[in-house]
């Protein structure tokens, strides 16, 4: 049973009606945060909450709690869920528009949900990726535009591929929902542009700093015809091994040992969290 | 009082509440349509059925309701809002998620609202706009994406302007929320790409068919300079004078009498409707 904060009221979430005005419905202004509570922890928290609140003041939308009041309130769902580990969702919207278009305040919810694990074949085998000419919206404010990948939904399945890779005139940004890593020799590269600066992204980067080179800069389409391995990094993906980008074998199209070596330092860290 | 309905259900608006699983408030995949009624009956139906069901089907989300049948809940709303005319506003969204992303069944909603007019200054002096780079994605379905208007709102209001015109590589698309005219000597031209086409638009169209060469085709950010008026169109702006566009004072910078002899055709067809 998940239960959800809704402006200063908390119940279970299948109770909560958000009403007709509201502006992230009628106008698709909203953000989000979401992470995943290990050992009843909610993991990088301090990371997680400084994005949160940066992508609010991006978007112009005035915090009502502040972030000790929001930890209690993360940790109030936590214990009434009651069921081992979650995931939280923050939604937060321009709020109720009597205009349907100017913001008076913001509605923000706050809920636990089930984690949705990836399935362990992915891990094993790696995903494949479709490449899409696309750059996402103000990417670096975690808003809640995702028709992108919705509506394409159909084709990403008959390509036998799990997601989208954007690209733009050759610049590579991001998946539909996580970041992206090329390893090549003993570098890791990640593009630093047009992109959501994933927490999972910042870990990574932080765990592979003692063994790799770690670039974060542009990254162009040309050199994944290089690249030994790649990966896809999210709060539930973790490290997700990629062996296929649109038609191009990545490496030997097997999941490569330095993807799973950073897996590795990847759940070594949060078995401790 | 206004009234909603919301898959199958009719109830007063204010009770509506959508669960927090909807994908247009999860991830802005929605899209609306809005139109009014004139002497009871609501305007250009068939037009803006058409377009509707077009948004629908770009976003790949099936009708719940035939034309008819949502005729039919159109006016049983009407008649319960008793007061004259109203707003009607459709949205649709990729309803329920279970894991946060994928489509099950829309969700559609449809509901009166109060009209809100254009405060009869601006017919006399006409509006400011602010030119805006930026280009709408998907601007051809009436998605719920105006984040960028809603963004921009204190900078529209310190340029003393009422609107974006949205111009990318000196071209000009549209308005945030509505569509753009210019008329030079006896030509009206308005902007064919990377716009919505606009019921209103297509009315003022055909009104101008008699008086007027209409040319619909890409329109310069350069062609301000010789232009004699501007005006935009939309449901509840009708036939809306522009006389200043970002430093660009348009012809002497007063109503023009082009745009207020369309207004007043609009007003004519609008008085019988």
């Amino acid at each position: 049973m998940h239960y959800g904060y809704f402006n200063g009221t908390i119940v279970p979430s299948d109770q909560i009606g958000v009403g007709v005005t509201d502006l992230g419905l009628l106008r698709g202004y909203g953000l989000f945060d979401y992470f995943l509570t290990y050992n009843g922890r909610p993991f990088q928290w301090d990371w997680y909450w400084e994005r949160f609140r940066n992508s609010a003041a991006s978007l112009r939308l005035p915090l009502p709690l502040g972030k000790d009041e929001t930890y209690a309130v993360v940790m109030d769902l936590v214990g009434r869920a009651d069921q081992g580990d979650v995931a939280l969702r923050f939604v937060m919207t321009g709020g109720y528009a009597p205009d349907s278009i100017s913001i008076v305040k913001p509605n923000l919810l706050i809920m636990t949900e089930d984690i949705h694990p990836v399935p362990p074949v992915q891990y094993e085998q790696g995903i494949r990726v479709v490449l899409d000419e696309y750059v996402r919206d103000m990417a670096e404010v975690k808003s809640t535009d995702y028709k992108r990948v919705i509506l394409k939904d159909s084709e990403i399945r008959a390509a036998g591929a799990s997601d989208l890779l954007y690209q733009k005139d050759g610049e590579i940004s991001e998946l539909s929902r996580s970041n992206f890593f090329v390893v090549s020799g003993n570098r890791l590269i990640t593009p630093n542009q047009h992109i959501l600066r994933g927490i999972t992204r910042r870990t990574i980067m932080e765990l592979a700093q003692a063994d790799f080179e770690v670039e974060e800069r542009p990254l162009l389409l040309s050199e994944l015809y290089d690249a030994d391995e790649a990966f896809t990094t999210s709060s539930t993906k973790q490290v997700l091994p990629i062996v296929q980008v649109g038609d191009l074998t990545i490496g030997n199209g097997q999941v490569g040992p330095k993807s799973q070596y950073l897996l590795d330092r990847f759940n070594d860290l949060i078995a401790n969290w």
